[in-house]
């Protein structure tokens, strides 16, 4: 069976969507619903059937699966209403605002046997693929610190993201992905708090700033952060363990993995005056005890998660982004925004 | 009257002392203490009558002010020996092991009506400065998060600084500088609550990795962080404002105040698949939307330390580093401590 999606919601995500979901063998898009007059006439040139109303697109037969670009407060409504009508989901991320209304979401798509599978597009991005891979093949020994961190300049937020009402902010929009990546790569451990800082910096009503520390049961401290206002950008990656220490810069992953050739086997016995002032631990390193190897390479194609989807509706795959890792992401959020609001660490999974 | 010292322990920062601590007018070098047979020969080849015996060394009436250096676990020893031998102290840093300790060391100062002051010398260091100076002057806007780091490559611990039973460890050593910086920056605001990760690396029984996350009650988080095993060293200081962002690479105080030319006012249409996935926000930045500045300059000298010491005890300065700073740092260590056994954040001053 070919996946024949109705699209709704026509902005950014859903033309993006337009675009890139038939380049798997599959997937067809059938149909388009947008209740703004423009866009909706954009998604009639390219020839769809597009609809102002979602009951209309719901009704019709053609469409077996939707997939839900709407801004976040509206996830839950539209996947209920999916649902009920029997129609296979793909829901944008954030998958809904919180716990409770994704529970919700989960009981409509159980109750009516069809399949929602989130967009965490973002666990096939090489950089995190190129991570992930560092730390499950141990290539710089045993990890003490992971930072996943996004900077940029752009400084204001968009559109309906830069409202409470509509689901904004950086949290719901980035990092719900940056989270999602910390548990695939942290597979199997457990989180046992979070600390969070967010802020609002040149933006009035929603996070665009935030901090987030994930303390794992196995010893990595994982460190999430992103800033729309940190001019001078830090490394994506900083992944450190006892053989090495990896670098990431950017998404275009320039960067290494630095090692030792030896280390320091006794201080000198003189501190001298340094230009770090008296130190001998801090003194600048001798030429050669630090060299750098290049990035591993990985294999990822974002193509995979239609291809997963088109299989998991023909009963052939399991989803890869299943409900239960979607709802911890969120659990994490919530506990995010409290220790925000608290100055507290909360303690998640003992 | 001058200050005539007596050194305690001539080991590194004893030997350091010896050569520094004189470039100021009105102290001199009267005496040495030191127990290792070799140092003490070296102390006697330079001229100084040189003891065995810390006794013998505060017998000597010459002597009105000694100078600790001995590992940390003999801090309180030896301030309560020379606050009542009537010796003034200038005790190197960590003050004592923990805030218990130095109460009772205050109460004997105090008793014996001497001056103790605690070298925290890199309150005038020039990074610590120009970040300061920063953010005094407002230069870069309100400031939302500070980051003062030190990674090295030098890995191993040395000496005693190795074992817990003489006080070793990172936090001990340089902890309890970037915290009292981090105090004497905010220096009226209160410090809501610490986070904080230690682990040992590549080193066994002390600390070598640490993140200590500071709330303030002023909207500022100060994130202070140390690794002798971190090999892509990040900047010493990132410190970011909502009207710009200030990054010092390392102690020699290269680094630049970064800022943009002007805010994108609308972001394209349309979705784009960049390096970076399909975004708007974390695109790459046009040309020339970000500049830089050169660092303020800043005067700093470290042998103001020993001048105020001078005129302490002549009467005629408040002294710089005062007992309750010092307690603050010492009880901002144990709640980081706390922070990383239980994984939880230490509330602090409220």
């Amino acid at each position: 069976m070919n996946v024949k999606l109705g699209i709704i919601g026509f902005g950014g995500m859903g033309k993006w969507h337009e675009q890139n979901a038939t380049r798997v063998k599959g997937v067809e898009i059938v149909a388009v619903c947008e209740i703004d007059d423009t866009k909706r006439q954009e998604a009639i040139d390219l020839g769809y059937p597009a609809y102002k109303d979602v009951e209309d697109l719901l009704a019709n037969p053609e469409v077996n699966t939707v997939l839900i670009t709407v801004p976040n407060h509206l996830h839950k409504e539209m996947v209920i209403k999916a649902a009920n009508a029997g129609k296979h989901i793909i829901d944008e991320k954030p998958a809904a605002l919180n716990t409770a209304e994704y529970d919700e979401m989960v009981k409509a798509v159980e109750n009516n046997n069809v399949t929602m599978m989130v967009h965490q597009n973002r666990r096939w991005d090489r950089d995190f693929r190129i991570a992930k891979k560092v730390y499950e093949e141990h290539m710089i020994g045993d990890i003490f610190t992971i930072e996943s961190k996004l900077h940029t300049a752009n400084g204001r937020i968009h559109e309906w993201h830069l409202y409470k009402k509509y689901g904004g902010g950086m949290l719901y929009d980035w990092g719900v992905h940056l989270i999602d990546q910390a548990c695939q790569m942290m597979k199997g451990a457990k989180v046992l708090s979070v600390f969070a800082d967010l802020k609002s910096i040149i933006n009035y009503e929603v996070d665009d700033y935030f901090k987030i520390l994930l303390k794992f049961d196995n010893g990595i401290t994982y460190h999430i952060e992103l800033g729309t206002y940190v001019l001078n950008y830090q490394p994506r990656w900083l992944v450190a363990g006892n053989r090495g220490t990896l670098k990431i810069n950017t998404f275009a992953c320039d960067g290494e993995i630095w090692r030792t050739s030896e280390l320091l086997d006794k201080l000198p016995a003189q501190i001298a005056e340094t230009v770090a002032g008296p130190t001998r631990q801090f003194a600048p390193q001798p030429a050669g005890a630090l060299y750098s190897e290049e990035l591993p390479t990985v294999e990822t194609d974002w193509t995979d998660f239609y291809q997963n989807f088109v299989n998991v509706v023909n009963g052939k795959e399991e989803q890869l982004v299943k409900h239960e890792e979607v709802r911890r992401v969120l659990a994490i959020m919530e506990a995010a925004w409290k220790s925000s609001e608290t100055n507290q660490a909360i303690l998640f999974e003992k």
